[in-house]
Order: C-alpha cells, then structure tokens, then sequence
C-alpha cells in the first residue's frame, strides 16, 4: 500500500524513484534527484516587489519593537500549541509562504508547559500579566517541566546552582538542540507519515517495561502532533496530508513542520536542519516545467527566511543577559559534500545565501556554510563575498563532520552536529572547572559565597601549594561535580520529557534515535595555568580571617597553556579527559550517549564574575578565557603556538565541540578583500547559544567567523572567532 | 528536635512514650497505650439526640437520592482537590465530625484525573454536564490516567479486553487499594509528618536513575498533599499541624486524612484502615480525665461512620452495572489480637460495631471483623449479635493473617490485607482462564466473537478431544495469556502513576512500601471439569460452519472438582500453580510482588455471559462459578467434600485470596439463633469490589457472611458466602 502511494507520488512528480518511495528515507530521495551546482552566483534573482514590501512590513515591525522596549506584543491568554492560533499574516496579498507562531507577527506565543513562573516573568518584564486562568491551570492542574525539576534536585544540586559551579542548565526553559526532519512533511504528506508512526507504534509490544510504555505512549504524543499539523495546515487553507505538489508547496509544508515545533517549543536552539538541497529538487522541477521563474523561486526562499526571521519566544530578562539577547539559532545547514564525492551544493544553497542580500544582513536564519576542501570554486567564492559584506555566515567542517555522520546530518544551535532525523542531543550547558579546582583547595567551600556547596573533603592548610597533594584532591572534586552535574541533567532530561516532550519534533525522527547526553565544561585554561603555576612556580596561598584561601601569590614563572609547551598542555589533555572519563562513569538517562563540548563565548565572562581568585594569578571577577582559549595575552610564542595547544586536546573527549576564539586585528592582514583558500584547521563556530551569545544591542549580531579571512570587519564585529571540533 | 517535640506532646497527653516519639510509628503508640476490653456491650449508649437529628436527615438525603434517581446533586465545575470546596455541612450545630468531598452532602465531586471521558459520562447519566472549560483543560493540557492508558495499549490488549478474557481492568478509574494510614495524622499532626517526608526526600541522592527520580518527585507532591491537608482542617476551623489534643481531634484529625484521599481518588475501594482501637486511646484518656461520657465517645464515633457512609462517587452506569451499585469499600478492620498475645479489642471496637444499631444497618462502613478464636468471648458474643440483627459485618481470619502481616494490617476492599501505611496494592481484576481454554481449542479465535483474539497457534482439529493435546495447547495459551494480562497491567499502573498518583494517601505511607502486583482468575472449575471431562470420559467437538469449535458433547461421566477427589482435583491445584508461575515469568511495574486471587462474586455472572459453551457442558452465557467454587450443583458429596477440594488449592499461588461461596437453607440449622463458635476454616470474606459485588437496590446491601452461622436470614439477602483465603 505505502509502496503505492509512495510509487504513484514519484511518477506523478517525475522524481527517481528509490528506497524513499518505500521507506521514509528523504536522504536518499535527495541524492537520486538533486542537481549539484558549480556554477556562479549570477544566475541569482533580486527580490521581488513582493518581497521589498514585505520586508519593509517586517522592518517596520521590528523597530516598533525595539521602540516598545524590545517587545511588540504578548500573548497571555492563548496557550501556545500547534492549532491554538487561527492564521495570522503580515500581509496577506503579499506573502508567498504563510504562518506565523500566533495570529500577528511578532506577537509573542505564551508557552508554560517548561514553566509557568518563567512565562509569568517574561511577560512581566514587559508589563504584561499572563491570564489568572492559565495561571491556575498550570499551578492546580498541569504541573510543569520546571516545577518537576524543582520538585527532585537535591539541595547539593540547587546549591552548585546558586553558586554557578553549574549554570545555563535547561530547566526553565525549553532545552531544544532538537531537528525535526521537516522535509519529510514536504515530501510525503502528514498522512505518509502517520501510517509510518502508527506502525511503529504497534511494533512496540512484548514485555512492557517502563522504557517500552515511555516510547510508545511518546509515539501516541507523535502521532497526534502529525494531526494538529495537517489541522495547522487547514488553517491556513493548506492540505499538508498529501506530498508538496510543487516547489510553493514544499517550502510551505516544510515550514509548517517547523512552524509547528516552535509553536510547541521555546527551546534555547530550535535550529530548521538542512533544507536548501532538499528544496532544491522541487525549484529544479518546476523551473524545468516552466512553472516558476528563477525570481519566483527566489521569493519563495525569500519569503521563508523572513518567516524564520520573525521567530520569537517571550524570555525574561535573566535569560536575555545570560543568552546575549534572544537568539532562537534558526540554523540551516548549507552546502557540504555528498559521501559520493558529489558535492551537496545547488542553486538553492546560493539563493539561502543570497537572501542575506535581498532581505539585508540578519542573525537568524543563522546560515552555515559546511565547509569542504572540495567544495566547488564558485561556491566558495560567493559565500566569502556574503561573509565578507554581511558578517553573517557560519562555516563549519564538512571535511571531519561527514566522517562520523555522513551526509545528512545538520547542525543544532551553533555546533552540535546530528544526522537528521535520526540523532537528537539532551543539551546541558556547563560545569565551571575552575570552581571546581577552587573548592578541591577550600574542602568545598565556594571561595565567593564563603558557604560550603561541595562536599567536606579535608581543604589544603599548607601555605604553599604541593602539586601533588593539590591534584590528588581536585580529581576528587572532580569526581564529586562530574557525579553531580550528570545526576542533574538526568533529573532535568527526565522532567522535560515527562512535562514538555518534544512531540512534534519527534514525530519527524525516526523511532529509535541516538540520543546525546552533552555535557560541557568552562575555565580549562585557568585551570590549566594554575596547576602549571603550581607544578613550575611556587604559589602561596592567602587566607581570610576563617582560614579560606581567597587568594594566592605566585613566586617564579611558569609555562602558560597557548605556547604549544607541552609541560602544561599535557595537564589540559589530562584534565579534559579525566573529567569526562569521571562523566562516563555515570547512568546517563535513557541510556544516552554521554559527549562533553568545551565551548563558551559570553558565558566565560558570567563564569569569572562568579569565580573567585585562581592560582594561576587570574583575579575574582576577571572573565574565563572562552572555551578552550588560552588565557588573554598568555598565549605570547604566536597564533600558531596557541592553536596547537588548542588542537593537542584529544576531540574523542569533547565529542560535542572544542571553541578556540582569536582576535585578528584585520589591518595585518593587508588592505585588500583576499580570499586566503582554504586552511588545514578543523574549524567549526563557536557557540553563543548555550550560554553565551553574541553582543547584542536591540537587533543583536552574531560575530560569525570563517575560515575565510576577511579585512573589511564590520563595525558591529570587535573580534573573529575561530573555533575547532 | 523530633525526639523533642514528640516528647512534649507524649508529656502533654499523658500518653506512655516510645519509639513512637522518635519516628513515626503508630503501632508502637498503639501497643504502648491501648487498654484491651474484655468486658460486654453493656456499657455502650444510644445514640444522642444530636446524631438521631444528623442521622435523620441523612436519611432525608438518602431517600431524595433514590427518588432522584440514585444521585441527588453533581459537581460539574470544579475539580474535586483537597481543598478544593469550602465548608459543607449536613447540619453545622449538630454536627461533631465535620468534612464534606464537596460544600454539599451527597453532591457528588468531580475528578477527571482518570479519564475526562468517564466524568463526562457519569454526568451525563444523571443530566448532568461537565462545564467547557473543565473538558477543554482535561483534553488540551491535562492528559488523564485513561488517555495514556489507551495511547499505550496495544491491538491485542484491546481486543483481550472488548473479549473479556481480559475484565474489569482499573484504566479508567481509581485502582483503589491503597490505604493511607490516617491516624498518623491524629498522632503526629501534619507538621511532624511533612518533617518525615522531608527527611525521606532529602535520603534520596546520588545516581539519579528514573526509578529515584520518579520516587523523589512523588514525596515532592506527597508533602504538596499534607500542606493541602492542614489547610482542608483550615477550610473547617481546625488547625491539623499538631497532634490531636482529645478524642474529638483525634477523630477529626484522622477523619481529614480520610477526605483528602477520597476528594483526591475515586478508587473502587477507598478502605480507611485499622482505626478503632488506635482511637480507643484518645477516648480512654478523656473518659478518664472525665473530658467527655461515654455518650459523647459513642457520638463521636457514630458521627464518624455517619460521615463514612455519606462517600459516594460519580459513576457510569457501566461502573454500576459491573460493581454492583456504587459501593465504596470503606473498610475498616475491627478487633484481631497482638502478636504478644493481647487481644487488639477496645471498648472503640464494641462502639463501631454498635453503630450498626445506632444508626441502623448499612453497608458503609465496611465494619470487618478480624477473627481469631482467641478473641474475648464477650466481643465475639456482640459480633454475632450485630451480624445476626443487622447482616453487616464482614469477618477475617486474623489467625492466619497475623502470621504473614503481623497485627497493624488492614483489608484493602474486601480481602487484601496489608500492613497499615507500609503496604499497598497495584489492583490487577481477572484473567478468564475458561475463555482461554476455548482459545486453546480454537486457535486463539474467540468463540463468541468470531475474531482472532489470541495469538494463531494451531487450532484442534480431531473430532475428539486428546487430553495431552489439549494441555499442551492450553499451556501454551496460559503463557500467552499471563504475558498479556501482566504487561496490560504494567501499562495501567504505569500511567495511573504518571497521570492520577494517590499522593494524598501515599503522604501517609512509609518512603519505601512493598508494593503487591495483584492479578486474578476466573472460570476455575470450568476449566477443571472440563478437563477432567476430556480426560476421563470422552469429548466431542461440534463445530461451525468455518469449522470453529462451538459446542461440545460428552459421552460417559467424568469426576468432578469439588468432591474431594484427587483425580480432577489436582488438575485444579496444577492449573492454580500454572497459572501463577507464568505470571511470574514477567516483569511487574515497580518491581512489585506478584500475587494472585481466584475470587470473584457476581462477576462469575458477567463472564460466564462472555464465555461460550464449554467442554464440561455448561451452555454459553451460563454464569461460571463463583471464585474458586465447584460448578453449582456438581458437588455431590456434600459441603466438606466440596470445601475439602477448595482446601487443596494452593495458598502460595493465590496470596490475595481464594473464595468459596456457598448457600446454606437457613431452616437446616434449627429454629433458635444459635453462635455456632469458631469454625476450623480459613475463612475470609469474599470479594464484590473488583468486578463483582453484591445485588443491589437503591441502597445496596452487602450479604457479607461469616463463620457465625446465622438463621434468621435478612430478606434481601440471597445467599451467604464463606471464603478462603
């Protein structure tokens, strides 16, 4: 019957048919029928009128936003789910692809299924009061994933919370780094894959385990979302049921999909996959057929990034500071190369670029270029001179990512790779491992808070610090914060399921999917140059009137990390694999696998704040370095000696992603616009998501870098980051 | 600080101290403090002018609930909670005992935390109509105990269940069985035991695995439930957080517990416990400090009972139908003697017992008398009184309970015993194992139905049935039948768990219960004399025109189950041990214990309706017998032959109960009421609450007998039934 159905659809389109008639497969319906390009960007499209005036709405819309204080309205009667919401538009006549999150643009969705208390703050922030009605539902009835949360951590994790030797942790709030496959919707109808979902929900039987009901009464959850999709569909007078018939269509039944999680969710990252290719083959027919002008297909691309622009959630104004504004990491992941040694670029990669042109520069979609050595010339070309003009773009490596998943994988938030609808990550921000050394010294006793947070492990009394004695007890402590952090994510992960399962995004996974278990880790250089100073130098230890070191005098140098000196390097490897062996020791929920990231751009800055005086000379309050920078201005034997220290640290323990960010003043680099090829280095963007973000002044930029060199910064743009899986 | 404060109450009150006073253990007060009565009933007193006033117009109440067609009044917008209702009375100044499910006698509450459906429904049947909004929270945000239940259920679960091989299964209602130990609240006050639980949630740490998440966040909402509790005693101008001062607190106190359980859960069996002789403490104490007459303890007492018996649910007519009227089993366990030998009778037991005549016979309270020889021969005197006069009192074999439970247990609806708060039961109804064997002749394919229900094993096909056939196929339906039955179960108590968890009577549990996972049959007898029939004489089968066996034709005479002949006999004994060990096979939610019953009243009735012709010759539709009976009128060797085949089964198969229901023609036992003293048999009442239940009018009476034989049979009362545990 699907065989059918499936057959029926390929020739009623004219697609090659394949394995994707019979199974749900959208990979392989792409590399039967998508038309690599290796052509230049002139082909390319301006906006239509349509789009100007559309945009120019959608302009007007976000300066009245920023001019009501950086919301334009709330919602807070309406509980955001996929059908809550009749159609809304920006301007109906005008806009090819339709949808918005509720009934006017811009207008934010209420969603108290993470938490009540966070959307009462966020639309308090904004003098909105959230419905005394929806209040009492989700106070009396519908308990919520926060309230979950808060009902089971320990004292010991509330405390390591307060002091932010754990921070950014999801449980407030939507905990995303979840891509729905939203292409499937496109090229099989919603009813496609209901029969799909409704046979694995019968192929769950046997021995009814815990772990077994969770996933079928999860897939139950799927199956009803794929149905208020078709229902979303209906709303704006769409019948998603049945596959796109053509390239309007599969821009639009795709963005439902999406449109669909983000009604659903207000996950820190809600990142749309890799779309353009897929995309690409309807444009390509219909363009063959004569159906659409190349400026047609560019307004439908046009059309669905200023869609994708216009996604917000209601955040309160801790999650801004902590989040650098409200990024909603929309990331599409472009170009790449096919495990055939095809490359995956087309056209429609070029037009998702060129929307930066016709719509002007923008944050979101945050566009990322999967960068390959192979990729076609032109290509490349034409993505260095959007970066160069609109700062915009985010390279990652294709090169190293395609070896562990193959070629349809994208990206969730800023670095979290997984192969579309197939893996899926439990996010879980950071552990402050300069903390943690901090209170291996003090026997658990936060240095800043003067309370005892970790456990009483005997504290060092010697005035100078023995490398030896020191290691001994931090690898305890890191033992006890490795336990600690794990068991905390699990209680989240267990309660984001239970009170705020991701049923829509789900419904376009497959039924088993690899789950990642992230965790990650902020302050390695400080720790790093600590225990350096400790092992080469002597430090001697400063005691307030209780006997708690607070601060610490270093007599003598000693080897910084960043120089490519493996005496202290090695203590950076050492370290990032002890604690994520310590990690590994733990039960990580629903068996996940458990990954580790050493990733921060903005939040280092949060770290320090909360981080007292460190061994390595760092005063309280100073920033971490990001990631796994060396410390500022340490690094003195060159870039090239302190990336090498950075590429020493072994990427089998930081499965999730290792960040190295450096300043290049762009005068160095000489006067003209060059394109300096391609270089040898793994590199993939750093992460503002997690915890981070870029600086953000009302519209906020992301400071994307490349590893194409550009001298003309923009303004907005104080440094390049470059970073490295 | 505990210690402390138990200390001054346990100084204040007089009462003897213990380990009572430094955790939470009622019976150590119990065994410390009561006085054992051995004295008779004539120190008891009428009832007082205040409750015959009370009684009266409850009596009004019940009479206009029958004229309004069994339900005087329904709640249709508001979610019965704890604290939900404001203060509702029968008669304020009369009444001495306060507390109301809703601000109304007899107004029935609403709860949709089971299903959303089933209170429709129940409304509905009474022109009622549940408010919008309450529909619209109970489908859009708040998913029910029933909705997930059937988002999990399999097609084969479904089918087991429309078949009724598979009935009475608690997924759409309260699974009841649970008995909070409410007098810890007349000991302790609300304060003192959120300070437990407090101490119970700060013990669970370390790895947080799902099974401790889910247990710590149940002490979370258990502790949410006891905060509710102390302000239900606010709503009623009582201040629960300390211990109860006299014996009207005590009463009172105790009875809040009550009402939060049932304002929380509509389970079909809301048992109170073991309560009397607990309470004799506070009343022995002020009679003797001369704080109130032995008039004001009857009445406080009888204003008690008069509140147990005003509990009624919504429920459908379906609900009705298979219980038999709308029976709430508010057991109370009365009497029973002490592991050291005292008898646990109070002067408090004499007075429950009395309410009966006080108040005039009823159902409710389900006054069940634990039965041991040793009991004071004054108080088995007065029993039997009350049972002769009233027929309402249920009796249970202490002497044998004792044994397994020690003497602080209690009987959960009708026959499951568990030791107060640190026992409960997952209740699992009954698995039609004559059906199966039909099944096993069949090749899974319903005799009545004409479906494929069960798995398509290979079907008899010879004109006469072979023994060792038949047995190796019925095994083989029995394995596929236990799987079933306990993963159809594991799915329930999964989701009642997930969707409508009993906190309130949980708060009053100890942290870690043992939990019994009870499954049931039904049809034994059939299945052995049918067995015996193919065995012993000779079987043909007559089928349908599709060649399904639809009757069955016996040539020769075969022994029968319930003569005392081992021949068929150990048949019995086998298919009990079986059956059980294939239950066993399995895992049970929670990793709980296993137990099984073959117990059933009138629910024989309703299977045997569901169940074809079977080889022992019984017609389809006839009732199969009761419990583990012999078929009626197949026991031709008398009453201690038929009793001596029941005696073989064993035991440690059936751990929640085994009964045997039999009439005897009052008019054989003589003209004068004669106290037959004590009978050697392990007798326990059986059971009408799972799905059975008894003849019911209006008011239903229940025809619990007992091992007093009594001759003056009340009128509405049929039949008597003896038991076995």
């Amino acid at each position: 019957m699907s065989e059918m159905t499936a057959g029926e659809t390929a020739s009623l389109t004219g697609f090659v048919g394949g394995k994707w008639e019979t199974e749900i497969n959208v990979r392989d319906f792409i590399q039967r029928n998508y038309t690599p390009y290796y052509g230049d960007s002139s082909f390319l499209a301006e906006p239509t009128d349509a789009t100007k005036k559309l945009w120019q709405k959608c302009l007007d819309l976000f300066k009245k936003e920023r001019e009501n204080l950086g919301v334009l309205d709330m919602d807070t009667k309406i509980v955001s789910t996929i059908t809550s919401h009749s159609a809304g538009y920006i301007d109906k006549d005008l806009e090819k692809i339709v949808g918005l999150q509720t009934d006017k643009p811009l207008k934010r969705s209420l969603q108290p299924f993470g938490g009540i208390r966070m959307a009462e703050s966020a639309c308090e922030a904004y003098d909105y009061k959230v419905d005394n009605e929806i209040t009492e539902i989700f106070t009396k009835y519908r308990k919520t994933h926060n309230q979950g949360v808060f009902d089971v951590y320990t004292p010991e994790m509330r405390k390591a919370r307060h002091a932010a030797i754990l921070t950014g942790l999801p449980d407030a709030y939507g905990r995303g780094r979840i891509i729905g496959d939203y292409r499937r919707i496109a090229l099989y109808g919603i009813d496609r894959l209901i029969k799909d979902k409704l046979e694995q929900h019968a192929s769950i039987d046997g021995e009814m385990t815990p772990e077994k009901i969770q996933l079928k009464e999860e897939l139950a959850e799927q199956i009803r979302a794929l149905e208020e999709m078709k229902e979303l569909g209906n709303i704006y007078g769409c019948d998603i049921s049945k596959p796109a018939q053509n390239a309007r269509e599969a821009v639009q039944w795709l963005y439902f999909g999406y449109l669909s999680a983000v009604k659903e969710q207000n996950g820190a990252a809600m990142s749309i996959g890799r779309t353009s290719t897929f995309l690409d083959i309807f444009i390509e027919r219909d363009l063959k057929l004569g159906l659409i002008t190349e400026a047609e297909a560019q307004e439908l691309i046009d059309h669905f990034v200023m869609k994708l622009r216009l996604v917000k959630f209601a955040r309160t104004p801790e999650y801004n500071a902590l989040f650098s504004g409200d990024p909603s990491w929309v990331t599409e992941s472009i170009g790449g190369m096919g495990v055939d040694g095809r490359t995956l670029v087309t056209k429609n990669s070029f037009r998702y670029l060129h929307t930066l042109e016709n719509l002007g520069t923008a944050p979101e979609p945050n566009l990322t270029v999967l960068w390959s050595t192979k990729l076609p010339q032109n290509f490349k070309e034409y993505a260095a001179h959007i970066s160069i003009a609109t700062s915009s773009i985010q390279y990652e490596n294709d090169d190293m990512m395609r070896q562990v998943h193959g070629d349809d994988y994208a990206i969730a938030c800023c670095v979290s790779s997984m192969v579309v609808g197939k893996e899926m990550q439990f996010f879980g921000a950071r552990a402050n491992l300069a903390k943690c050394l901090l209170y291996a010294i003090n026997g658990g006793i936060d240095e800043r808070l003067k309370e005892q947070v970790g456990p009483k492990y005997r504290p060092i009394t010697s005035e100078y610090l023995d490398y030896d004695e020191v290691m001994e007890k931090y690898d305890d402590m890191m033992e006890w914060l490795a336990g600690l952090y794990v068991n905390t994510l699990n209680v989240i992960h267990y309660m984001h399921d239970k009170y705020c399962y991701e049923r829509a995004q789900m419904a376009l996974h497959d039924r088993d999917v690899k789950r990642y278990f992230a965790t990650g880790i902020a302050g390695l250089s400080v720790v790093a140059d600590s225990l350096s100073a400790i092992k080469y130098a002597k430090v001697r230890t400063i005691r307030d009137e209780n006997g708690i070191v607070t601060d610490y005098e270093i007599e003598g140098d000693y080897p910084k990390y960043g120089n490519n000196d493996d005496r202290v390097d090695k203590i950076a490897v050492n370290l990032v694999h002890s604690f994520m062996s310590k990690i590994r020791k733990h039960y990580t929920y629903r068996d996940s696998i458990p990954t580790m990231s050493i990733l921060t751009i903005t939040s280092n800055v949060v770290y320090g704040k909360k981080t007292g005086n460190t061994p390595d000379g760092r005063k309280a309050g100073v920033p971490l370095a990001p990631g796994a920078n060396p410390m500022h201005g340490r690094d003195s034997n060159g870039a090239v000696a302190s990336l090498a220290s950075v590429a020493k640290l072994p990427f089998g323990d930081a499965q999730d992603g290792i960040s190295n960010t450096f300043s290049i003043i762009p005068n160095a680099l000489g006067k003209d616009e060059v394109f300096m090829g391609d270089m040898d280095l793994n590199v993939q963007l750093d992460c503002g998501c997690c915890e981070g973000g870029i600086n953000s002044k009302g519209d906020y930029t992301n400071s994307y870098m490349t590893p194409l060199i550009k001298k003309t910064q923009k303004k907005t743009t104080e440094e390049t980051t470059y970073s490295k899986i």
